[in-house]
């Protein structure tokens, strides 16, 4: 047990490195020659696969339909919006070459598709009946990322974005607003993320976009990590694109969009809101492996014993029988560094006494429970523990929710302290930067429901908004 | 419903026309600026989905594992297995810069991912342990073809690769051909294809690999695709990659490899084996939707009883009731362009003799049906249309299958007829050249079980084996 644990470095001494130590020793990602990109081993691609599961349920019971655009995007295309390419262009992967041949335009690997998606709606949109489209995507796209982490900031990332063309603009802000609840719920429900949701400001929003909403969720550490955004965009992009409908009386108007999407930096956040220096340790409803049966020996009577309890579990409770040749401490210590909710080790002792022993990886509290009780305890402790993950997460980001009296009130505290920092803000630019410059702080998002207390905590003009600051991954 | 079905060109006139006018009025793809790529719409995309839920099921079942590799590979990393370079460096995308700044090495965007996975396999297979390693990838690959046509040769390819490691040779032959069958089983089973399943000739097979085996389809025009292949790569590779593992009594031994894969591809099977004047037939296995429902007029007598006869259908039935304001004749031919395999019209003249009329896609039949024995009267035709489609597939193929005396007969044979044609063959890849300079035909496999009944029909030589020759896709 202490061998693998040993592997994970204090989370308190060096966050960073508990980091990587776990994403490592849960068999999560692994380093390749690619520089910047990682490889997604089968544990890491079963959360995933998990998060894909639920959310395109979710997007097809609102109408969504799935399509796939071309992975490339030529430079002219890419140039159409302006704010758009300036946005993206210096970060792209640029293709030049098809075998030996030179391309006589080239093309960059998608960073995100709205002027693919632009192009066809261009194409397939030409009446209010063609309207709305609600297509999504999943695929890999690519930002050329200069330095990067598994999960957080990584050259490809695994991701899907939601693309929809709407007839009026408040059609489309219903959109944008409802898959931010779409993804809200889901990350609060089961990824046990309490993520603050609210609005980007203007430097922050989206290249191209008009509202940028954002979900914030904060780390372990007291850092913020965004994870997941919807953007609304008026009409300039369907204008860019030449993008029109006959609407019902007959008259040309131009559509309105939105876009929205989330990634694989889900998996990071939820590696860094709720693990710990055992290593990981995954909320019920997204784990790949709820529960793991540990046969202490592998004498008959406790693999009948085992038999028994699978048999009243239900089907959608995937579990695990470590039956290999491994000692039980190793799999214990294995099945905390990969963070599986429940471990029930099945040993000739407690059977004697007609028991298990029930262990939660989140508390690492330990029970002995009836044998023919188990089924159910179990079933009632995912729910527990899936609750309780939520409410500890955010508690701990409560805590770490700042409230600061004035500009020196909040260097002070920083000074000590790493979080979100409640302020008022005048809503100008320059007082968002003078932040940054000063403190390395960033605004993370605007709660239209607070009302500003005072006045802007830089400039001391009339403040119209409060706004969150953080530090960022 | 003319108005549709005029658009799309007669099937014995203009095969090419008749293919690219179905994938269009299906609704399948879409073209881009992206000279090469296709856009999958959510039809065809959703036929896709199916595809990729139906096989992962199987490749879990048989313990598989999901990852995700780079989708770069660097240049020095493609070129360390010579056959396997040689075979793809051709045709691949470089990507030489990153942003604003030249790489100082290019990377190609995988055709295939063999590199990939060998040097990750070097670095996680230590012991005998490790073994077998069953990976599988679901992503996008680059093939920089300068010809292409949806579905069937394309430079962005969705598909699915496997590669695994094996302490032994049988063993991974064994998994090569566990593999080919999952394939042919569920070509056959799920899209009703009659596949021809044989090894690859020497000439034909993968760059890299000591086996090939493939899974050649014939298409209504008599000519071959290629629908999925499964490699048995021996140690090769492993060797060029210095992979190594202790064994039981530990020795350093050396594992051994297979890769396999199918792609959208087999969508083109699909529609040019099943399809007809009409659109798209799709085999009710595979079809997004299984039944439309399609009410005459929108009384609400009519609308219950679709409503009635959907209670009594089970969830996996997935059906469609289309009460657009369109008029019900485009409607039909709307139902019959997009192959869906039974169309239910209810209509009030029907409903006085309480009938509705049951329409079969694949045959265009009509039957009266009681509509309190439709549900059960479509779940029996949803079998019988399966069966039947690839009934009359397997006849199709055989009247094309071809025995042919000697070349002279042969070259005759092809001046009139389009098949697969079966030679014997001394197992010469002169032989093989020249027959495929001669007439256009290459081979497509050679079936073991099947035995030379003569001399080899070019060199008259000594006669190895059968093979199959045709012309392809």
């Amino acid at each position: 047990m202490s061998k693998l644990v040993s592997k994970i470095t204090d989370r308190d001494v060096d966050f960073a490195k508990w980091y990587t130590d776990v994403v490592r020793e849960a068999d999560l990602v692994a380093y390749s020659s690619v520089k910047g990109s990682m490889i997604i081993r089968p544990y890491g691609y079963a959360i995933w696969e998990n998060i894909q599961r639920i959310l395109d349920k979710e997007f097809k019971k609102t109408g969504h339909e799935n399509v796939q655009m071309p992975m490339f995007i030529p430079e002219s295309l890419l140039n159409v919006e302006k704010e758009h390419v300036n946005g993206f262009a210096p970060e792209v992967a640029w293709v030049t070459h098809g075998g030996n041949e030179k391309l006589e335009e080239r093309m960059c690997v998608r960073p995100t598709s709205e002027v693919l998606f632009c192009e066809h709606y261009k194409n397939i949109i030409k009446s209010y009946r063609d309207l709305p489209k609600l297509y999504n995507q999943w695929c890999t796209i690519v930002r050329w990322e200069k330095t990067t982490r598994p999960f957080l900031r990584s050259r490809e990332i695994l991701w899907q974005e939601g693309h929809t063309m709407h007839k009026t603009s408040e059609e489309a802000k219903k959109e944008t607003l409802r898959m931010l609840k779409i993804y809200e719920d889901f990350q609060r429900n089961i990824l046990a993320l309490p993520v603050l949701v609210g609005r980007k400001t203007e430097k922050e929003k989206f290249a191209g976009a008009e509202e940028t909403y954002t979900l914030e969720a904060m780390m372990y550490d007291g850092v913020a990590l965004q994870n997941g955004t919807s953007h609304y965009f008026g009409n300039h992009f369907a204008k860019a694109f030449g993008i029109q409908f006959l609407d019902e009386n007959n008259t040309l108007q131009t559509p309105y969009q939105t876009s929205w999407g989330v990634s694989t930096r889900m998996i990071g956040g939820i590696i860094m809101t709720h693990g710990d220096n055992h290593g990981l340790v995954l909320p019920p409803n997204i784990a790949p492996i709820k529960i793991i049966f540990i046969p202490i020996t592998q004498e008959e009577s406790i693999l009948n014993t085992i038999d028994e309890i699978i048999k009243k579990i239900p089907e959608e409770y995937t579990y695990k029988i470590d039956d290999s040749d491994k000692s039980p401490g190793y799999k214990f210590a294995e099945a905390e560094v990969k963070g599986i909710p429940i471990r029930v080790e099945v040993g000739k002792r407690d059977l004697e006494n007609d028991e298990v022993t029930v262990v939660r990886r989140d508390t690492l509290e330990k029970y002995k429970v009836k044998t023919n009780e188990v089924a159910d305890y179990i079933l009632k402790l995912l729910e527990t523990i899936q609750k309780d993950m939520y409410d500890r997460a955010l508690q701990r980001r409560n805590e770490k929710i700042f409230d600061v009296k004035d500009y020196d009130d909040m260097k002070e505290l920083i000074k000590e302290k790493t979080g979100f920092i409640k302020i008022n803000w005048c809503g100008k630019t320059e007082c968002e930067e003078q932040i940054k410059n000063d403190t390395g702080y960033k605004s993370r998002c605007i709660i239209e429901e607070e009302k500003p207390t005072g006045k802007c905590i830089v400039c001391g003009k009339e403040a119209t908004c409060r706004i969150y600051v953080g530090k960022q991954y």
